[in-house]
């Protein structure tokens, strides 16, 4: 009964517009809460943290679609390990977004002031760059399962904890001049951002996972 | 067919075992790392690095557990539901003991020397002490499906929420007498126990849901 399957394909094909659309969310997400942080900017920030409710919201129902598929097309193999994988993607892909939400929640607690000092503008920004890269290109991932691009994931996020690295040198120079609230809100901001690279890392792993059944790597 | 509903009982049944034992496993986790912390342990931090291996290793065969239960039994409603939530508690049980196994690493890297300076002594221990309660009733709730204790988890991790406000006071004290290093650590570890505590009240918010159909909060 090919039109059965081509209704089941269909509904998998929804599911990943779902996921582009979540990828693509959070990505902007970290791209303006990466502005808002480096300029201040309380209105960005703000936006910021309203649009996480949108990414949730998507989530929610990208979840309840995905059971209720399983529920009514009863897929086994590939079908249903497939399904199950997008349910993990999505919570990501909603975990990637709270990291977006919880720097712009930083840049509104220390508004008007800035919670970046000017030692640390240029490694932040390198950080945004790699969390956009790095989220950009596991939608292109999402979309086109191409393995090669999941595997340049993983170099993306040793870039992204190079730079985590960088700033926890900057904190400790003897002679940083900054006080301990600004060590605690860079020791927060750094883990967020690292933390929204491991989850697009695992985003990558998890594709690459359905595609060649192996592991790229530790997960 | 009743042996079929008793079969399929059966491995729901163990799905619930397993979660019971990962959950015995990371609450003995965050109590042997809070000691190990506490008394700058080497050899109880090294223990609770190694421990989390297994962690790992019963969510994986879990995982692939449920995946292949909903393959062969096609269950719909709600044991579809029950399975896809014992899915996403294992992930979060399996990340409680990440949580520990951090707070294990910082407790290596510093020894000899001590991660927590004097004045935070009492604070982390309580936050372990915390921890350990809400992990230990989430065991409870996974095992009774006891809603009004599912209720309870959040008062406990209201309790986390004060401890964590109560260690960035003492940080920020502007007699603090400890350097930047120290206050990295502390806004890491803080941050640890807090996670910890926020994936086990997603636990109980999963099972309230599952129990009554409904959310017993903002998850």
């Amino acid at each position: 009964m090919s039109w059965l399957r081509s209704a089941f394909q269909d509904e998998l094909d929804g599911v990943t517009q779902s996921l582009l659309e979540l990828s693509s969310l959070v990505s902007s997400a970290i791209t303006q809460a990466t502005h808002a942080l480096l300029t201040a900017d309380l209105s960005e920030a703000e936006a910021v943290i309203a649009a996480d409710d949108r990414v949730d919201e998507i989530q929610h129902e990208l979840d309840a679609r995905i059971i209720d598929i399983i529920a009514r097309q009863q897929p086994v193999a590939s079908d249903l390990r497939a399904l199950v994988t997008a349910l993990r993607m999505s919570a990501d892909l909603e975990r990637m977004g709270d990291m977006a939400h919880h720097i712009a929640k930083i840049t509104r607690l220390r508004h008007p002031g800035a919670a970046v000092p000017s030692e640390l503008l240029l490694t932040i920004e390198e950080m945004g760059k790699v969390a956009r890269l790095i989220s950009d290109k596991v939608g292109g991932i999402i979309d086109s399962k191409d393995i090669d691009k999941a595997l340049e994931v993983e170099k993306d996020d040793d870039e992204m904890d190079l730079l985590h690295r960088k700033l926890f040198t900057a904190l400790l120079e003897p002679s940083w001049p900054h006080g301990i609230e600004t060590a605690i809100d860079m020791t927060l901001i750094g883990r967020y951002y690292e933390r929204y690279a491991d989850h697009a890392v695992s985003v990558s792993r998890r594709i690459h996972f359905q595609v060649t059944g192996k592991y790229n790597n530790e997960s």
